[in-house]
């Protein structure tokens, strides 16, 4: 009746509980913790897809293995539910796929958290009449409120936090900057679908100073007096934006010292990533 | 034939092309940018949940809502292909929910990006004698090669980094500590399906000394003069390694000063946060 892939009994179970259709094991690749990964692109239909699927987890769970994810193309939809079905749950998402995971062994489950934190920059711009550089958004929280606030953005996938200000910076107002230091950060939590936020509070350094404000999401923007932005009830009444204005001029006229870039390799690869340290304190 | 939900034409053309059903919009409520949250509990099948969905988007098009967000329970699993086929998308997906979304204008996508960072911690904890408190890992990449490294782990998702950094050091060897500041945090891309790490430095007083390793993760666990484990050829060859000892012991000897956490309010609700920053220099 079946064609058995393997002479295991196990996978001839398999076989028969599926009728008549040959499964073919599912292309996997070891990952680096006992694991495998399947990262299925052609089409599939669900039924052969089931079939595949339970030989092949016969088949890892003989050798061992612990950890399986497959990745799904969202071309291929029609597999989330037969992969569910298995026993499998989510792990995250991206738009154009999803992965889906199993913890083979009884115990143990290592399964790595998926990312829990996104990565958002306050810019603290200061010209050299004590004038710093604020906006006016159009949507949002503040839309209509009147309220001056620093450039704020969210650093992109892969961005690194030092070129995200820098970017959010001249998107939203035209100026160039110079990335100086991290005055401080804050971590909050569900701040965004129960996800938390890594706040950033930035130094810059305008290289540039003829404002020319993005016209899609900023009503205004301007350099205005550090006592005007600072005078704002919204601002004296919010812990965190009078800690910016105290650190960024801490940073001006006291030597506050916060943490800067150093290009370091990572420990595993040769990629280039940024450490941020108190160099002041450190080259003392 | 069919039973009309609304006296619109699209609605009415909706329900004859799904056939005699009457089709139930879906219960959604609005979120804070101009756009709908629908949050699916119920069973429901694959047939009516089209129906509903696409009365529903003719709906929502009308009022002129712009995002559309679906949350479905991964027992709800049957309706994912039934939403991608209406054109929604991926958005995230955590173990028990899959997020999809769909954005209704013609331009200005402003559909938030997903988390993009996981967020880990490495801890600095000496003792009056300059031994640092260090570990050898049972799994991972340096199992088997004697390597002495640092207690690290991942924070949880929703838990502070300082008691991130405290909770690991914790379980991985029994000895308490007391937070004492971030000295350092880098951040580095592509380490983990795509997403960043951020990863930050924490320096530790322990406040107990005898050590009780976990079994499962921990090969072995000790206090170790900081020399001997600086001399590990592994930690010589790499630069984030060796920045570490840098500045713990600037830490210790030479004051310098790193980042630790001030309690705040943050400012959008009643929720307590941390904001880290050079208190030293900010109190001077």
């Amino acid at each position: 009746m079946s064609t058995p892939i393997s002479s295991t009994s196990g996978v001839e179970q398999v076989l028969v509980d599926n009728g008549p259709l040959q499964a073919q094991l599912l292309t996997a690749v070891d990952d680096d913790h006992g694991g495998v990964i399947v990262d299925l692109k052609e089409p599939m239909n669900s039924h052969d897809f089931t079939s595949s699927l339970k030989a092949s987890m016969l088949n890892w769970r003989q050798q061992g293995k612990k950890g399986v994810w497959i990745k799904l193309p969202i071309e291929l939809v029609n597999l989330v539910e037969a992969a569910v079905k298995e026993g499998f749950w989510y792990h995250h998402a991206e738009p154009k796929y999803l992965m889906l995971v199993y913890w083979i062994p009884v115990t143990g489950n290592t399964v790595p958290a998926n990312a829990t934190h996104r990565v958002a920059i306050g810019a603290f711009v200061m010209n050299d009449k004590r004038e710093v550089l604020v906006v006016q958004e159009k949507s949002g929280k503040f839309r209509g409120t009147g309220l001056w606030k620093f450039p704020t953005g969210v650093v992109d996938e892969g961005e690194d936090i030092c070129k995200g200000a820098m970017r959010e910076v001249k998107e939203e107002t035209g100026i160039d900057t110079e990335f100086v230091e991290v005055l401080a950060f804050r971590q909050s939590h569900k701040s965004f679908f129960d996800k938390s936020d890594l706040f950033f509070v930035c130094m810059l350094r305008p290289l540039s100073f003829d404002i020319q404000k993005q016209e899609l999401e900023i009503e205004a923007a301007e350099w205005m007096p550090i006592e005007v932005y600072a005078a704002q009830p919204f601002v004296q009444s919010h812990g965190l934006l009078k800690y910016i204005i105290d650190v960024g001029l801490a940073k001006v006229d006291k030597g506050y010292a916060g943490f800067s870039p150093v290009p370091t390799t990572s420990t595993f690869s040769n990629e280039k990533s940024f450490l941020y340290l108190n160099s002041q304190d450190l080259d003392k």
